[in-house]
């Protein structure tokens, strides 16, 4: 059934020029070649690819050019669109269906009507009134003059010492960069954890992989001042005061504090605003005003999980929601079916990636969820080179639903929450993810699978084969036992929770009458396997038993990051 | 809600300690601590490896310890197994609930009762009757002996020259193998391509990659005899002669022509036989017998795609089976909702993985079915490292189900299947994998990923937005113009389709009048998506159009192979 050809010849009008806007535009034309299509850019570069600045910083990407992935003139040429930059979209009056455009090189205004007006404003850098927050050698990390500028500052200053303010996707990405640039970098994160999208216990392991690369990391302590160097003090940039009063001078300050959706213009024109501060949208992407809708960083959206208005500022998004758009104001009646916010980021030689909500989120609302940790090998064991990879998945208590995954480690983190966002967005319970059908091979996988294991030892909980205990709940001596079932040599290799009583798995049988049965066992051994073998043993024999979640590796690591 | 202990007292016995039945046997244990649990094995060694012998024999994985993932005295210690090896069951009376076992290594035979029999029986190498195919230097791949054997036999005959017979999942790894070890070696194939799992075109990638290694390929050409070599030629094993008369001198012969499930004790108790040769099961894994179940290689199983039945030898379901037979011999009723065949080799630099239904398949069963073919980046192209993905998916032409998923490349290939087998077992259609949202940076992935690509593409055929072409059908040059829209230096590159007209997509605009408006226009590109683009405009002015579905690419890699 071959689709009517839309032969629109509607007037469209896009502001902004970049992700969602230049993805609508090309799809506008390629549904309509009747339609005038006409894009403004307030920067001086359409098309770019905003997620690769921190790379081109640490020289990875070594061209400019490799950022531009198109130009006002390869997008009239492929796709007829009218595409103007340093074009800056001043005002919006929905009543007369028109915008006032300023062209920054000439500076002269004029104004430009249309049928329907799509808002691609992206998001903003948050700069909060820091005293002496504006000033040489401190940059955002926006758009390519941004980091054209920082790169030219590096090489004029020579620069040694970088402060990085926030340690958020592209706080850590601008790390890792410039310490490959040889710089040495001190991270300030007002909150207790860097990548607040990430559990506390998870985002330990990135703590540890900051320290491991001499990265200095003030975790709780915000910034108070910017100051000018005292005479002993030596910092091209600055002096970064923080609260707790310790200075910090830098030759390099990146402010990477977040971003806040880009709303002026759609405020100014009187669209509705959302409670998260975005463009508030229905779901086919329509603003308050039928004839403006609005994409990308600007807009609120659905949480796939929770049901609720959130503001996730992701390229993934932006892009679909641009094709979508546009085939909306086309006529068609596609709905954005919400967001997960699923993402990743590389932190040396880790990766971290998660999807969908975080303890965090799930204690504001109400819903019953568990949570498990596992530490599968990230291919079979017995072909060389697995990792240990660091797992927590959220799932609903009743229904086994899956709520949430976050992975970290190394090798194979980008497939499994690949596949944990796809189970996530297929409304999959932990039951359906211990049954998928992974690939497998020796260099790949598992037969089992690091997915399938998180489902089956969440279904552990699930089917009320054991219960857990978490890393965070300290036993009470009084009423609990702690039990290793690990075999000396690894309590001597990687030390143990203190006070603990140690019987290997293998001789459980034979020494469970030395355990007591007026109090609760604490089972944990490395990784939480062989503890839950052991837990099974002593529910059937009538000890009150749980399993600590993730066992020693999860413990260690979250005790060491406090 | 606290599982209630199943304290079953009941007599267990498993035949086969491999896969399923190790994995059966520690899962019934963790279940109930009062069962008592037998694992009968033929041969000397459990729970192993199977999947890792080839990089065994290529040094990969150098210690025969490691393929050895339990002992007899570690299931003993671990689970309070009975696990006795070299102890092959010899008959089944299902009347009396008793099997006949003989212990190998005394010679003496003896009976034992069960309440329940688990039959892990797995498979068996083919062996056809062809003369000569017994003899020195000629290996199966499939237990740790053989591959021990095998070893010593390269290092005794300092072997140069491999004839590995069959090219599907175990002869190319066994090529990937052999090559590592420095031996020149040929494949003999009785089909057209290697790789019965992928179509045509897709194992083409393959068959350049052998040739690429200097692997000699025959293919469409069956051996006929194995032998003895004549004066003039050296072959420390035998001579491979093919029906077509070639003549392969080897000093070492892979048998890799295909595994069928083992029977025998199946068969002669009587059990019912499936029309694929393998124990047929009802969901919860129980045979024809109701106290004799069966799982792994041996038995039958449901098509997730086509809903018939189908016999796939794969570890991932195997072990998935044996978990839900421990739990249903113990009282639960767990269903095995059947097999999607996924499945992943590692070829040299390339690695092809396919899940669901291929188009051999398709064909043979009543469904209306499309294909695209396309060749993103595995990662952000201005990122560098990036590698191409040659994938093809298949889905129904009504509702845009997804039926099946076939990739070949490089980095990135392993994660794409999983995502695509996690979207099959949902149930999702092309649209659900085109709105997924898989995690983006650029060392990772694509604001776009390959997976939503895929559905965009896929997308396009569904909504009628543009017909496909496909590399199989000629185009008739009477009624048919062949359109090339890449820049004149590609087609000078990597070479053009005869009779094909160029004209650059930037300038198609200007040029369309050149084009006939009475003819059918194939047009294509490099991969197919510039031609999408051009496609849709050529539409829109009234042309009749067809783009080939994975380009100049998919077109060349096909007529190359033949």
């Amino acid at each position: 059934m071959p689709r009517e050809t839309k032969s629109s010849s509607k007037k469209l009008l896009i502001v902004g020029g970049v992700a969602g806007g230049a993805t609508a535009a090309a799809h506008a034309r390629r549904l309509s070649e009747d339609a005038e299509i006409i894009v403004f850019e307030r920067g001086s570069y359409v098309s770019f690819a905003n997620c690769g600045l921190p790379y081109f910083v640490g020289g990875e990407i070594p061209d400019r050019q490799d950022l531009l992935l198109q130009t006002p003139e390869s997008l009239k040429a492929r796709f007829n669109l009218d595409v103007r930059i340093r074009s800056e979209v001043i005002a919006i009056d929905p009543q007369k269906r028109q915008v006032d455009i300023r062209d920054l090189s000439s500076n002269k205004t004029y104004s430009c009507g249309y049928d329907d007006l799509i808002l691609s404003t992206g998001a903003a850098p948050v700069k909060p009134p820091i005293p002496g927050i504006d000033q040489e050698g401190h940059f955002s990390v926006r758009g390519i003059p941004d980091v054209e500028r920082m790169t030219a500052w590096i090489e004029k200053t020579r620069a040694q010492r970088a402060v990085v303010i926030g340690g958020g996707f592209i706080g850590l990405e601008m790390v890792e960069q410039l310490h490959q640039r040889g710089l040495e970098i001190t991270v300030v994160e007002a909150l207790s954890q860097v990548m607040a999208s990430f559990d506390v216990e998870m985002a330990a392991w990135l703590h540890q992989e900051l320290a491991s690369h001499d990265v200095n990391l003030h975790l709780s302590d915000a910034v108070d001042r910017f100051d000018a160097p005292t005479e002993n003090e030596n910092a091209a940039a600055s002096v970064v005061v923080l609260k707790s009063g310790v200075r910090l001078p830098a030759d390099l300050i990146i402010l990477a504090l977040g971003v806040r959706p880009e709303i002026t213009l759609a405020k100014a024109a009187k669209l509705e605003i959302g409670e998260r501060g975005g463009i508030r949208v229905d779901e086919r992407l329509r603003t308050s005003d039928s004839h403006i809708w609005a994409i990308g960083d600007a807009v609120e959206v659905r949480d796939n999980v929770t049901g609720g208005w959130t503001w996730i500022p992701l390229a993934g998004p932006a892009n679909r929601q641009g094709r979508i758009v546009a085939e909306n104001v086309l006529g068609a009646a596609l709905i954005y079916s919400g967001t997960l916010g699923t993402a990743i980021v590389r932190l040396f030689g880790l990766t971290a990636a998660c999807t969908g909500a975080n303890e965090k989120q799930l204690e504001k609302i109400d819903v019953e969820y568990d949570v498990v940790h596992l530490h599968p090998a990230s291919h079979a064991g017995y072909y060389p080179g697995a990792h240990q990879i660091a797992m927590k998945i959220l799932f609903r208590s009743d229904s086994g639903k899956l709520l949430g995954a976050q992975i970290i480690g190394n090798e194979g983190v980008d497939k499994r929450i690949d596949v944990l966002a796809t189970a996530l967005k297929a409304g999959m319970t932990v039951h359906d993810i211990e049954e998928l059908e992974l690939a497998y091979a020796p260099p790949f996988g598992s037969a089992k699978d690091p997915v399938n294991l998180a489902g089956m030892v969440a279904q552990h909980i699930i089917r009320g084969e054991v219960q857990n205990a978490q890393w965070h709940a300290p036993p009470d001596p009084e009423k609990t036992v702690v039990l290793d079932v690990r075999e000396p040599e690894e309590r001597e290799e990687s030390g143990f929770i203190p006070g603990s009583v140690n019987i290997p798995l293998a001789e459980l049988r034979q020494r469970s009458s030395d355990l007591p049965r007026d109090k609760e066992i604490i089972v944990y051994c490395q990784t939480g396997q062989r503890s839950y073998f052991a837990s099974r043993f002593l529910i059937q024999k009538g000890f009150q038993v749980k399993n600590l979640s993730g066992g020693y590796r999860t413990w260690r690591i979250a005790k060491d990051s406090k």
